[in-house]
This record gives C-alpha cells, sequence and structure tokens, in this order.
C-alpha cells in the first residue's frame, strides 16, 4: 500500500468515527450486551432435537438411552434460553424488571414456563405431520415430510416461538421465525394463533400477520397472505386486531390474498387461487375466481376473449 | 440454579420421556440409521463441481492435472451417495432388497448407474446457461450466471437429483431439491420432466409439481406456479397425474399460475403475467390478462374505472 | 468395491475427461482465478458491521475504543475488496486495465472510492430504519428491524453493492445482492436506484428491476415486481431502460406487478395488492382491483356472483 493510500484509510477512519457521532438511531453504542444470533440458532436447533428426537442423528441412540441425550439438550437450553431472555429483558417494557438478580430470576422463571409447554408442542406437531402427509399426493411417507418439507420447519419453529411470545418474550420469538423466514420463504409472524392439523404446500410466499387467527385443519398454499387491508396508520395501529380470522376446515389455495382484522372466512370454506378477498366468507362457501377474461391471440387470426371457467374440486 | 429449578428440569425431562411413549408417529425411535443431511449436502457440492469443475476455486488448476481432482471427487461421491442409498433402501416399498449386502449392493449399483449420467447432465447444463444469457439482458456473460444465478443452481441441483429420482432413489433428491428451494426460493419437485434449454428468471416462488412436463426453451418467471387443480383427494392421488404439459418454446411471465394434470400449453405460446390457467392453450397463442379492470380514484375528483390495456412482445 | 465396480469408476472418470473437451462454455478451466465467494461474503459482513457497528457482538465494546476494531474492518475489507475487483477486472471490457500493476492499482483505487461512500450510505440506512419502524405497526422496537427484518438487510446489502456498480465494478455487486436474495427472497438488482426511506415489509417474492428507478419515502409489500414488459428481446435490450420509475411516496402493496421502462408511477400513488400496471398511474392516485368478480358457491345454493368492493385507506 502507498503512502498515499495510507493517508486514505487514515481519513475515511476519522470520517467514519465522525459519522457514528451525529445523533442517529444506528449511532447507538450503549446496547453493550446483544441477543447473540448464532445462539438463538442453536437453542432452536436444540428445542427441534427435542420434539423430534427420534429424527436426528446421534451415536448409538436406544430408547433405553434417550433420557441422558434429552437430559443435556435440556439442560442447555435452560441455560443459554434463560441468558437470552435476560439479556432481552431491556427491550420488553412491561416485564418491570429491576435488579441484575431480578432480571435473571425472572429470565430462569420464563425459560422454566415455556419448556413446560415442550409436551403440548410436540401434541400439536405430531397433527401437523399427519395433516402434511394426508393433504399432499407427493409425500412418500411421514420420514420425507419430517427430512424435508420447508412447511413442517416453519410450523414447527412458529409452534416454539409463539409459546416464548405468549409468554411476554420479546425479539427472540421473531429472530426465531425469522431464521425459519430466511429458509423457507414463509413468514409466520410468533403472535399468530395456529390450531392443530395445520397444512402448509411448497410454501414459498405465505405471508400470515401478527394478529391472525386460524382454526384446525387449515390448509394454505404458497403464495397466500393473511394481511392487514392498510398500514397507512404504522405504529397507532400497533396491538390492534388488523389480519383476518380463518375457521377449521379452510383451504386457501396459492396466490390468494386474505385481508382485514374483520374479516372471517366461515368453517369449511375453500379459497380458490389468485382470488383477493376482503370482506368475510359465508361456512362450506367455496370462492374462485369466475372467468378470469383472457385476450388469446392467435397468429394469423383476430383476437380472441376466452373466459377460462375455473372449477374447483 | 436454586434446588426447585432444578427440580423443575428433573420433573420436565420425566413429562418429556413420557411424551414420547404415547405412539405417536413422532414418538418413533427405530430408525436408528439416518439419511444425513450433511454428508447429502456435500455429495450436491461434489456434484456440482464435477459438472462446473472450470468455475470453482482450486488451488492451481490446470487442464492436464484435471484427473487426480476429478477421481478424488467421483470416489468421493461414490462412497458417500452409496451409503445413503443403502440406507434410504428401507423407505422403498418397491426396492426389493434383502441382506445387507444385498442392499450395500444394491446401492453401489445405483450409485454407478447415477454417476453414468453425469456426462449427459453436463450437456444439458450447458444448454441452460446458453438460455439464460439470451434471455436475460442484465446478464453482463455467462460468468456471472454461473457464479450468482440462484436459476442455474435450482435446474442444476433438479438436473442431477431428477436422474436419481428416475432410479427409484427415494428421499434423497427430494432433500436435494429442497436444499435449493431453501437457498433459491425456488422448488422443482426431482420428478417433473424438464428439457434442454431451461431459462428461470429470478424464481422466487416457481413452484413445479411432481408429474409436470416441460419441453425445450421453455422460459419461467418468478411466481410461476405448475401445480394442481385441487389436491383435495390427498394421497389418493398419488402417482397421478396432476400438473400440466408445457410444449416447446413457452414462456411464462411472472405469477402466471397454470393448474391441472390435463392442461396442455401449445408449442410457442406465450403466458402473460398473473394470469391464472386451468385449461389448455392452443400452440402459438399469446395469452394476457384483458382489460383488467381497476378502480383509479384521484384526489377531488370522482372515480374512474380504467381499463389498463396489456401489451405483450 | 469389487474389481468391476473399480474399473467402472475408472471408465467414468475418463468419460467425463472426454466431456471437458468438447468445447462446451462449461468445459472452459482458463479462469484460473475465481472470484471467492466466501471472502465477499465475509467482506459484505464486515461492510455491514461497519454500518451497524453498535449492534454487532464485540467483547467489551465502548464507544472510546471503537476506533481501533473500526481500523482493523476497514483495513480487512480494503485488502480484501481490491483483491477481489481485480480478480473479476479481467470481466469489466470498459476497465482498460493492461499490467497486473495497472489491475492492482485500479482495484485499490475503486476499493478506496468505495469505501468513501460509507458515511453516506450509513446517513441512508438511517432512513431505512426510520422508515421501517414507521411503516410497520408489529415493529416492537427499532432494534428488532435491525436484528431481524429481512427488508433491512435486503436494502443494506443492495446499499453497498450499489456504489461498487456505480463505479463500474462487475460481478462483485450482483454475487452481494444474490446473497441478501438468497437469505431474504428479495431480489433487488445492484443497477436499480432507490432513494432515501426505503421501506420493504415481508419481502419474500420482491423482483426490482435493473433499470428501475424509485424515489424517497416508498413502501413495497412481499411479491411485488418491478419489472420488464418482455424480455423477447434478450441480449439485445442490453442497458435499454426496462422498468419503471417511481416516484417519492408511493406505496405498493402486495402481489402488484408494474412493468415497463415507460411506467411511471406519479407522486403519492397508492397501488392495490394484485394489480397488474404496464402503463403509468398519475400523482396521487389510489388504484385497485375493481369489484373482482369472484364466484361463490354455496352448500345447496345455486350460484351467485359476489363482486367483492376492494376499500384501500
Amino acid at each position: 500500500m502507498t503512502e498515499t493510500q495510507t493517508k486514505t484509510i487514515e481519513g475515511l477512519v476519522e470520517e467514519l468515527l465522525e459519522s457514528y457521532q451525529k445523533g442517529k438511531y444506528i449511532d447507538k453504542v450503549s446496547t453493550y450486551e446483544y441477543p447473540d444470533e448464532e445462539v438463538i440458532r442453536q437453542i432452536l436447533d436444540h428445542l427441534k432435537r427435542i420434539i423430534l428426537q427420534g429424527f436426528y442423528k446421534s451415536g448409538n441412540y436406544k430408547v433405553l438411552t434417550i433420557k441422558t441425550p434429552l437430559a443435556t439438550l435440556i439442560e442447555d437450553v435452560t441455560w443459554n434460553l434463560s441468558r437470552q431472555i435476560a439479556i432481552v429483558c431491556k427491550y420488553n417494557a412491561d416485564c418491570g424488571c429491576g435488579s441484575e438478580q431480578e432480571i435473571s430470576d425472572r429470565a430462569m422463571d420464563l425459560t422454566l414456563q415455556f419448556l413446560k409447554t415442550l409436551p403440548r408442542i410436540r401434541e400439536y406437531v405430531e397433527t401437523d405431520v399427519e395433516a402434511f402427509y394426508e393433504g399432499d399426493p407427493a409425500a412418500y411417507n411421514k420420514d420425507e415430510i419430517i427430512y424435508c418439507y420447508p412447511g413442517l420447519q416453519a410450523i414447527l419453529t412458529y409452534r416454539l416461538a409463539h409459546e416464548l411470545q405468549v409468554l411476554g418474550v420479546r425479539l427472540i420469538p421473531r429472530i426465531m421465525t425469522e431464521m425459519a423466514h430466511s429458509l423457507t420463504g414463509i413468514d409466520i409472524h410468533p403472535g399468530a394463533q395456529i390450531g392443530k392439523y395445520f397444512f402448509i404446500d411448497h410454501g414459498t410466499g405465505i405471508v400470515v400477520g401478527e394478529t391472525t387467527r386460524i382454526g384446525e385443519h387449515v390448509k394454505v398454499y404458497q403464495g397466500v397472505t393473511l394481511g392487514a387491508l392498510s398500514t397507512k396508520g404504522g405504529q397507532s395501529l400497533k396491538g390492534k386486531r388488523r389480519h383476518p380470522t380463518i375457521e377449521d376446515n379452510v383451504t386457501i389455495y396459492s396466490g390468494a390474498s386474505i385481508l382485514g382484522g374483520e374479516t372471517v372466512i366461515g368453517e369449511g370454506a375453500v379459497i380458490g387461487g389468485n382470488t383477493f378477498i376482503t370482506g368475510s366468507i359465508p361456512k362450506g362457501a367455496k370462492v374462485s375466481l369466475k372467468n378470469q377474461e383472457l385476450a388469446v391471440h392467435l397468429p394469423g387470426q383476430s383476437e380472441e376473449t376466452r373466459d377460462l371457467k375455473v372449477e374447483f374440486e
């Protein structure tokens, strides 16, 4: 490096140091402790192993010796998760924590409350695996679903993150569901409520917003948005119901958008692909694009308009 | 940790142990051998290096010395892939395997049959690179396509996985295409049939179903679904033709859905963006949304309805 | 391995060696130096740390000692980036470089020019964080946005890559934005122009094409395409304006497609979900699907056609 270049770099460092001192939000350096993404990734991995222990590689795994590796996983998660929860306590306005000791005790308490939900989460995940197998003719067997279906990873991660969210833990559940979003393209907010037997096929592009409520035996395909009608209100809408209610046994085909906090999709309804729905749909209704008008041009002929009739089920 | 907390954790372990013994599918622990995701990821990486050896970093690579690194890669894949195939043989009802030795021999045989297809896969991938370059004005040169186009990664992974699928190997091809799905948002089932010169642009959200048949010189953009009309039948539809046929030289623009096992998109057809197609389209037809009715509100004026004429090519 | 199997593998290696010598593009082995994906990933990581230094883990971080870690990051990026730029110089037809020394000097010069833009990028990213917080009622605080919003990762990576693109550096900016695309499902070409206060919600499936121009305070939701009308012209369209202009304060809801190089979305316009727009929209207009006709079948009743009125804001 030439002397001029060295000087340029020294100048750059000075300029950047100045740039850090202009009072911007991103100049903040007071957060001397951070939630650690890598630790949270490992916690999530261990939680998945606890849920599906039979399906993860482990040297010489036998049912008789399940106890030791399980206890190790639980202890590891207890220690790491309680530490991460303590770190994010400061983001939690309603945590009411005081001293370091109080924060630490509260974090351990929340961790243990969370771990108690694991047997129930296992019951739910069992129903999801069942729903995936029943729903997808391309599924060869249930192991294939557990080993490689992105939808199962997304719902499993959501079910874990949701229980943390319900306990009032901030940031960590969202980091977890965003990890699943990155891997699968499926964006389920940890605040959503989702019943048993949830089936996601393909999944890329699915969005399930924060205040969505979904019943049991619901099927959702790629590109479905369960979203808000408008977010013009921004932060003033915080905590308000903005996303739809989906009742039991509803099927929502690919690319459909269902928007609005007052929208209710009634029990057993079937929502056709690419529909855009901003009002409630009665129980048992089958909704489809009605005769989407397509212009069909054939070489050497004048234009023909064709109404392609869409048939469902 | 306090004594109470330690007891709580001991209680949790007991509860979870009970939860594993309720006969759920996910309680299964008998699969003492597992397909190993990390090994399969490495096999896939090595296969890509074999296909595109000139484009992967290697110390001092010269054409004269290509043989040694190539033989190393091949031997590594042979050993690891035959071992993984043996492990998944038990998932393959029609494998007809018996003893450990028979399974092992059969797995080696399948591996060698698969490896013999690599020169042909290289011919196909060459045509794909050509199609990507011709199809995308944003492509600066072919190296850019090979180094960073997600669509090329997706089609390359599919072409490898498809040959395993054709040989009747289960689970491994699907794990491979789901790895590509996770990286690219492009979900191509290894059972689909795709001809030479396949071009994918952008790619996120593309779904190509298990029984899809695609000819040569086909172009597909982001968000396109080649899917089933309904999957209400679930497992009863297994093995049935559910996805469309796309003939040669067809272009399918972003967001289009083409559904159904009897749907045929004729040679040279152009399918416009966001169309929803559930019936066959004749050869050479250009199909577009006809005058999508949009409501246009201007401040201080009454509503105007505008038919935005869509023009293609 | 049996003798027959060993011979089969030897035969495979010979066949593959032949397959490399047929003059295909992918047979190319002359690129003895490669842009190194892992090095570029590390450069990108370090650049993000420079932009958001307060939010990355570092042992005992204090504002007084910011200078040393910052200088280390800058020196590391300087060395590695200038080396990668030198490697890709050969892809850059208009670089006009000659000797190794000239290439190396030019690469260092470009690197330093790029680094000088970092304080300005920090100003822009500050406005993006602000826009994300204001735009999303589900955002608990700005730290949540910085730690886990995929949209922020995508725009931050784009802002860095764009400055390299503007300097005429090839391949590296595209590799960077494709890394963000893989992680987030958001595909922003480094050639696009994007003003301050850009807000992306959810993000999966967003495509922003190479020649797109976006003003300030623009909001974009999942599945939005800012694309070309047709790419039939392929390479002949290289460098031509193919993508739309989006003026200040425009909101584009999920699934909307806006296509064409002559399409201008006027200041303050609101583009409704799932609309397909191929012509210009005047300032302040609110555009929505007008009465998408849906067929609603209720059990035991004749079909009803329902025009679901769509209301925005």
